[in-house]
């Protein structure tokens, strides 16, 4: 069974992200296309960020499930348009900030996250409460760098990374962690690797690749968020009927 | 002292709010006015409809800050642009919902919200568990009307009013109650009284008029949201302040 | 709509708390008065303290309804006679330390409260629980100043305020702080401005003021504690009831 | 070694409690001894009633320790001055709804309590929280009985009893109870067997005998409560010690 | 990359399940093979039983890693063995019941169990709570039918299973479903038609290949549960080390 | 009333547990026993260790029943065997875990566990939520030394323990302790009184003398865990009872 997976990263384009980021998450004769957004920020660093982005990522989101597309990733660690988007659409949408929480609430008995800036931390406690799995949360701990630099400052992001998972492991009590942002490619791995070398044996979550693997088990598995619980909004599903007959006109219902 | 409030109403004009219906909440020398959206939906009854919402009620958030106005509450029971709203201003942002929910959790042992349908109630809980007052959050019932015959079937929503109070006060052991939607005006003093008329001694939450109350008092007291817990957003602080110097450019802080 | 609210200070007078010290808190045609207790603690500082005012505050508090005073506030962090004070009277009674932490849940994502001891934290934690709003508290950090010493030794109290508020923010997460006793004047607003100073922007609750005028709005608005939660005593009752008929006498009801 | 245990009963006289009630539970060589009040209501059936036994309790809680006792158990299920008391003395000092709602919680999985009125209801999920024990709280249920007629309608206590219980293991899950009301001697064992003839096997905690058991328990070990959680009072602290040296007046520490 | 993944049944071979049971569950290129028990029970219908399924469960995942499997998945709801089986591997060991309820988690906001019997009610809530995932959890509701019948009676299985998730969703709040024994095979795509021709659009688990399903993708995506809170009992560690040199024979460390 | 219990210490014999252990802690005429497993681990310092212990710890508390044992006491703190020893029996099975847990929970505000390793950290925060008094949960603290160990040193233990324990009062907010090994004789009255000599007046729980004595009480109030709780496990009762009459065969129930 071949999928169709989109990642809709809610950033307009900045020539930050590109297709190659996520080549072979999926296998070849899947599919793993990715858009971004035509109105929107340019990065998403706070919940001002995340609002603006939601209008156009829904659309986006409605966009892929009319184009056929089996499952949707949210590329943000924000999840921005996630209930709102589930609300839209029958098809699955996942947000790598509810997922990587989950999943790492399976693999140990605390997690943390790893986050860009102390701006973030409330956003991220808010959310585990939200989801459902913040009896594990243990912290979230920031490197203080923009998203605009973390490519060029990558050897200070590794190093920052350290600390603070150090200080998450040691201060906090995390046994598993979460890397906060979904641009930090290939911090995950590298970290599990700093953290082994000083004998902390820790699991690392990278959430987008996490995410869309997920996503692509959700469609083999025919498993998507409960419409029950994420109802179709009421002007949608006026635009799915036909009108009803004139005659129903006064009736109450 | 005199204090200048605006209601944010996240909806574009239907005619169905009218500026008298914020009459005589406030005191005479004070200012209170309202505004509704240039884009929007024209109701907020899902997760979708406020996500639309958000970007131009931080817009107008944003706006009534630079216009001096002192505080601002969201008349909407999803608190739409709360968040990023705080993260924006300095004044008061204050959300009915979060409000209604914290005065009812003083009042009693255990509340339930009284919402227009069944398609809210997951976000009613969801949103108990992000404002930290689940503990005492008991249930939410629903009328199943829509918001746009709020006012014509008045007669139908205090029946079922009565009805889902009882049912949230006998089976899931509530002793406060929260009006749901915005647009039921005049409902709580009604459902107080034909409660009492059946020996129910329960006091009843109408979310707006309370929020435009506690944001004048928020105002007086000289408190508002903590901007350490709600930072401005980098692209906002960098519009606020002067470049850099040159001689700064390169450093890394 | 002119308010008559009482400070009931539950301790014997000591010359302490003066009537000007609620000065310009309510509007000039408002009635703000003040009185403490014939019997009591000079000071309260333990729950010993506090189950010692108790039965005096209870009277006080039938005594202002009697009177036909509009609403009561406590005025001690202990909040002591909350509950039965409630039970026995309609009008809204409110304490100072639910409704400032009540509050603080609303304007942040963690709040802490700054105490004379250390001996009062475990109550506080107790409280939080017991209100319905421990998901949001971070700690109790205290300055070591018995009540009798805090106008004294103002300077010593400024300096320690500091040292504890910053403790809450960096060690235990706060965003936004509660001053933990009502006798710490014009507290509240030299910690806001000496956290400022060092680049904290952290609202700072000085619980009385925000507690009156909460009482206040609760009169305006129709507003008071749930009779179903607070039930008059059944001894209380039957003192409001006139007899029943004789031959009313021997039924089971 | 036989222990020396005083069970405080917080009313005055009334003739209801008798010594006999008390007999057995301990060991021949052992001392139970119990005591009323001298100031206090009649029975507590509310929070108010519990306010008012609280002054003469602790009292009662210190002659206790003054006297030698080893321990002092409260008895009744609103544990009236069992904080207070135990801030003044160092003897164990145990209620019985705290160690009952305890040992429940080790007993099964969820367990109500059933009580005399619906009133209390509030009060014992309160309890449930300040006690840390809530996540196994299931409900509280009511025969709606007077205190005072309790021995005389002992068949319609025990069969309302009954229907409380199956309601509660029915219809919120419970599968442990506890009799909410330390005046229901006997009830328990009545209950239990009356529950097993319909095939429920169910633990029901007569809370007093227990408690009398665990302060036993208590003295025979070693063990009291934490006096750094429930510290002496400052006043008290004061009595004991000797009044320092002049020289060391104005020394501040 | 293929993967090997292997099902442990931890009951003693009774012909219940097959091989087949399980085909398709894995691409053509993976292998997925399943093993039962040496020593154990014949079904797993108690908490007795499950314990007396757990020490030859933890052999048949030490023997897979030792084979060279790349993850093992424990088929039974009550995870036997999966906190000593991580303990004493590094690949990747999973239970269907946490990840159904993890997973149950990320799909709407309330799930219930529906389970074979009502013994097994309380150990699906002790479980939620200790996955950490019990703020979703709505219920479990049984259908009462033996294991050993489950295939037989497939129709009552069908009608109870619909009763039981009618019942969850209308009275518990339920907007999600998870099967709650491994051995209903196909029950969760019929019941999700049956609910659905009611107007109820409900996602139901099925645990066991979804799990399968998530052990694949852990490895793909190198992830596994953490060894710093699963550690290596340090009797295995020494097995695993040569022996230390004489001369540190003394030496405490 | 004379008691006859039974401590099963759940590892096979080492000579580490001597009957002189257990002297003294129940009266004279009282029978206290003690049983090691016939096949099980050497010690349980792991998840590992204690599954290992679970078969033959069950078949211990059911030849104890059998025998006509009053109570039996599992001799580790990890608990191992309580659920489905209890859902064999009727006879009141205790865990010191979950009993000094509980009990901790009654005597302070906050409770910390001082433990072996660090590898237990887990399990203890695992158990404190599957017990539901994690509410008053601190913290786990631990001293590093293996239980082969714990009596040769016995000097380093004392000092660590103090260590350990003052971190879990000064960082943690711990106001009462539980030593967190059943191996640590007399350890629980010696760190009470170094931390006495410190000015900390904290009680220190010793769990296995506390769990005997609780399981005294059980018996002898008549008390036991709820069997409708922990149900007989189906294949037991089947035992239990006479085989059905032929023509009952077929007929589905």
């Amino acid at each position: 069974m071949s999928v169709h997976v989109r990642v809709i990263t809610p950033i307009i384009s900045t020539g930050l992200v590109q297709a190659s980021d996520f080549e072979g998450i999926l296998d070849p004769d899947d599919t793993l296309d990715f858009t971004e957004l035509d109105e929107g920020p340019a990065s998403v660093e706070s919940g001002y960020d995340a609002a603006l982005a939601v209008p156009d990522t829904i659309a986006k989101i409605r966009a892929a499930e009319a184009e056929g597309v089996d499952a949707v990733v949210i590329d943000c660690m924000g999840d921005p348009g996630l209930v709102p988007g589930r609300e839209c659409v029958k098809i699955p949408v996942l947000g790598p900030c509810q997922m990587a929480m989950s999943i790492a609430s399976t693999l140990g008995h605390r997690y943390s996250v790893l986050s860009i800036s102390r701006a973030t931390h409330a956003s991220f406690l808010r959310r585990a409460r939200e989801y459902g799995v913040a009896d594990k949360y243990a912290s979230t701990r920031s490197i203080d760098i923009r998203v605009a630099n973390l490519r060029a400052q990558s050897d200070l992001r590794r190093e920052r990374l350290l600390v603070a998972a150090k200080a998450a492991i040691e201060e906090d009590g995390a046994d598993t962690l979460i890397i906060g942002c979904t641009q930090m490619f290939g911090a995950a791995r590298q970290l599990e690797q700093d953290l082994a070398a000083e004998g902390l044996d820790i699991p690392v979550i990278d959430p987008v690749p996490l995410t869309v693997k997920l996503a692509k088990t959700f469609v083999e598995i025919g498993l998507s968020h409960s419409k029950y619980a994420f109802a179709t909004p009421a002007r949608l599903r006026a635009e799915e009927r036909p009108a009803p007959p004139l005659t129903a006109v006064g009736s109450n219902g």
